[in-house]
């Protein structure tokens, strides 16, 4: 199963479907959870990691639409690219030992067992969503407290490694695309404006990638002293504001730099299709440029999935596995190139 | 006849045939010739410059193969045509009164009336085709003196308005392509020697545009104290000795740096097949990093004509020629990106 999640050149958040696709890519919502009777990861011994695994196996074993796995017996690659797919954290990826992953076919929910916390039980959509979101997450959530006992408390609600964790144990993001507002120099404000309300605002790959392809994860940044509606009503209401104002941007740029917009997003679609040669984060910013001009009707054909499919082939690891060979640097950016320019073909 | 020499999309330089044609795009001989009796330009009155009008229109008159023309009596636009097309020269051009062009069918012979000396007979072959061009040069030069005298000197050679057209009155110029010498940053070293030895090295449209497009026109500085055979063989032997050092550099780029040149090329294909807006100045970068790949065979299809063809699509008057209207600078820019990219759809 993991295999095709692996392998194939899609995930949850490349589907340019749900709400607002032109602009969210994808939703997602964690809860944080701990197994009661049992030392949080911090202060587990190989005994008791392997304890939590086997729990949380055996909790899984019967449901044939999940399937767990002991993060040591992937190779690095595929754990790489399941980090480039979002579907685990990068710590979780870089440190497999003791650890697991339980997820299920589309890979719409992923559970990371032993990451910070027990569980970090992860649910995706396409565009946002958050409503469908937080029933999907809560069932999975259910489904699961039917079989363990969580770490809880009356006052502190769900126990957590972290405090910012504690109380729901939730967070919600939505990864979204906003050139608009990069392009009309407003992002660096209005994202700023987001961090003093407490939503955290991250790059595709998290911090220090704020400005690869103009992609942004907004999050709350705690989960304490608020119920989970509140939480999810924030956080919508934040991606609508954003939606509506980088809405706006977009049609600004189209009705008074349209002909620039759309020379660069032609451009890139230039670039994209002959070149020999390309770096992760041109492709990310070139990418990002045929992608705004897709959405303001200014690029002929290539859907929406295949140039969100196209952010997939910029990453080094997912680029490997399709090459079926470990690649250096160098190597990557002649085969991210053609992988890039056959995908374009289609 | 001069309405197809206008109108069509080449010219002799941009044939991409003769001698080297991946390094030389274009040979000329000019020949500085007054007309005795009769007072040189810079003393015309307005009848004296229309009688040697007058006189050149009837030496043409019964030959079929060339045409007479008053400038005056062309357009602004298809003159600047004939400057682009190296026709004519900018002064002649800009400042049509009194002034005439005598030109064979396909542009191969242009003699201007009245610019800087009586006569200015130019002959151009695609390639470096030097001997065949001091050939027909010759010949031109005598059917003419067999109809009148020339203004000639036994001490000086032919009297011209300017010393340094004394003599022969020959200027042989090379038009070159050098890209090789350019990014192996040899050019400036190389040209700077030329003009040490005295060959004047200009850009495609005079001083000022060497950097454009890697395209240099290097031709005699001076042609009094020596023979028309010496004056040809010393351009035959620089350019000659440029082709060898470009032809080194190609080949050294090929070898140590194949990936990037490719890369270059492809992606200004993939620029000028896709921009919606393009500078003169932009394009002819990109023509001259395509037309390196190609002759490198990085580059599938196109031949070396369309491509040089290419370079004709970035002057600004052609360019309106073509659209059958007068644009400004923004206008054209954007019918410029239309027609590179129609040209490239061939």
């Amino acid at each position: 199963m993991i295999e095709r999640i692996i392998q194939e050149p899609f995930s949850i958040w490349t589907q340019g479907s749900g709400e607002f696709p032109e602009i969210v890519l994808s939703s997602r919502i964690r809860l944080a959870r701990n197994l009661k009777m049992f030392p949080f990861p911090s202060k587990q011994t190989e005994s008791t990691a392997n304890a939590v695994l086997e729990r949380m196996e055996k909790v899984v074993s019967r449901n044939k639409n999940f399937k767990f796995y002991r993060l040591a017996e992937l190779p690095q690659l595929q754990r790489q690219v399941l980090v480039e797919k979002h579907l685990i954290s990068p710590e979780h990826g870089k440190d497999p030992e003791n650890r697991g992953l339980i997820i299920n076919a589309d890979g719409s929910v992923s559970i990371m067992v032993n990451e910070e916390d027990h569980l970090r039980i992860q649910c995706f959509a396409s565009g946002l969503e958050l409503e469908k979101l937080a029933e999907l997450a809560n069932q999975i959530d259910n489904k699961i407290e039917e079989k363990i006992d969580y770490a809880f408390d009356e006052k502190y609600g769900f126990l957590t490694t972290c405090p910012t964790n504690l109380g729901t144990g939730m967070r919600v993001s939505v990864m979204m695309h906003l050139p608009g507002l990069v392009l009309t120099q407003q992002a660096g404000r209005v994202l700023h404006q987001l961090s003093q309300i407490g939503i955290a605002v991250r790059g595709l790959y998290g911090e220090g990638t704020e400005a690869w392809g103009n992609l942004f994860q907004i999050s709350n940044q705690i989960s304490l002293g608020q119920s989970e509606k509140e939480i999810l009503a924030n956080i919508n209401s934040v991606a609508r504001k954003l939606i509506s104002q980088e809405e706006a941007a977009r049609n600004y740029l189209k009705e008074n730099a349209g002909l620039q917009i759309a020379d660069k997003a032609n451009r890139a679609l230039g670039i994209l299709t002959h070149a020999k040669v390309i770096s992760s984060q041109e492709a990310l910013s070139l990418i990002s440029d045929l992608r705004l001009g897709k959405t303001l009707g200014m690029i002929e054909g290539y859907s929406l999935k295949l140039i969100n499919e196209l952010l997939l082939l910029c990453q080094p690891s997912y680029l490997q596995v399709l090459a079926k060979k470990e690649m250096g640097p160098e190597n990557r950016d002649l085969k991210r190139a053609e992988m890039i320019k056959e995908k374009l073909k289609q």
